[in-house]
């Protein structure tokens, strides 16, 4: 019997299933690809192309979406600080359930505090791969893909990350993107250095000989 | 642009892979199996069965144990009656994720309220199988796997389902477990029911030609 949290008498339920029938099953290892960045930096599509380029290698990949989150899970929560750490971590939660199960879990989230990147990590040790989209903001502000830049600049949104609150670079990354000369990399050469990462560090095989 | 919920400026993310390519990667069709019932009547031992059986079968599921997410996700709610609320609303939530991942999701939880799980329902129309645990409560009572009944009865745990907190039958189950002639069926004929109903409904298989 153990007392966690808010909760007490909660045992723990172990599974005759486990990560490592998964990963035969599915010829793959999980884990978790958190990509953080600025709005309009190119998370989504940097997501999609990933997702894709898995599939096409028969893969199983799941998509968490900061956005599409929000519409379920995490409608309660609005864009307070603690909002969004309270966001962030359930994600993280979420996030490290895909990955027992055996997916390659693509988290897509501005997530602009260090802090509560570093707390998902420390879910995920060995099966965190945090992805910087180190792009400039005036380029993600000149995209603005969802006229969000315009409108946080206009005063009508409040507490914008890069405009009246801070994006917070990460420290220890294991991939960052960002232009060359000047030029954003295409979402498939984005994808190719994710994959390229990931087959090193054996995430999609079953098990080495 | 959207207000959703405590959320505004909030976008939907399509993916480029979607179920039909995850049901035709996993040649089965994701689906969310939610077990109730009253502490000790089996919902933990089925899920096991269950996720054994689909496993030996190459089929990918995940079990969402209620105990288990109060150590992470949830567990920041206790037992009160908003947070038993939450508690389900979250699950229901993410299971409805794991199903659009493709996977066959396996939630045991008490649940005890029915407008809780009618809520998880509505989230997952046409993939939402119900399984009612229907074991007398004095059998739940007797095996006590976790001690929990005692506590509840020499008043150490307030708002025990069964004993001062109701639990509210199903209606409109899709199964029914329960004895036959005073016996119990065993784990692995109780996963068996289960098995029939999702060949039986098609999610056991990819595309029927």
């Amino acid at each position: 019997m153990s007392t966690m949290g808010n909760s007490t008498n909660i045992f723990w339920q172990e599974s005759p299933v486990g990560k490592l029938e998964r990963r035969k099953l599915l010829n793959q290892k999980g884990c978790v690809v958190w990509i953080t960045g600025l709005s309009g930096s190119g998370k989504s599509t940097l997501a999609c192309s990933l997702s894709w380029e898995l599939h096409t290698r028969g893969k199983l990949s799941y998509i968490l979406d900061g956005d599409n989150v929000r519409h379920g899970l995490n409608k309660d929560l609005g864009f307070k600080a603690e909002d969004r750490t309270e966001n962030i971590r359930r994600v993280g939660e979420v996030a490290k359930l895909f990955a027992d199960a055996g997916l390659i879990c693509i988290a897509s989230l501005i997530s602009p505090y260090g802090k509560d990147r570093d707390a998902c990590r420390a879910m995920l040790p060995d099966a965190f791969i945090e992805v910087f989209m180190n792009m400039p903001l005036a380029l993600c502000e000149e995209r603005d893909p969802k006229g969000l830049y315009k409108l946080a600049r206009a005063g009508k949104i409040k507490g914008f990350t890069g405009i009246d609150d801070p994006y917070e670079p990460p420290l220890n990354c294991e991939i960052e993107l960002n232009q060359k000369d000047g030029v954003c990399p295409t979402p498939s050469a984005m994808a190719g250095e994710v994959i390229t990462y990931l087959e090193d560090k054996g995430y999609l095989q079953g098990f080495s000989s």
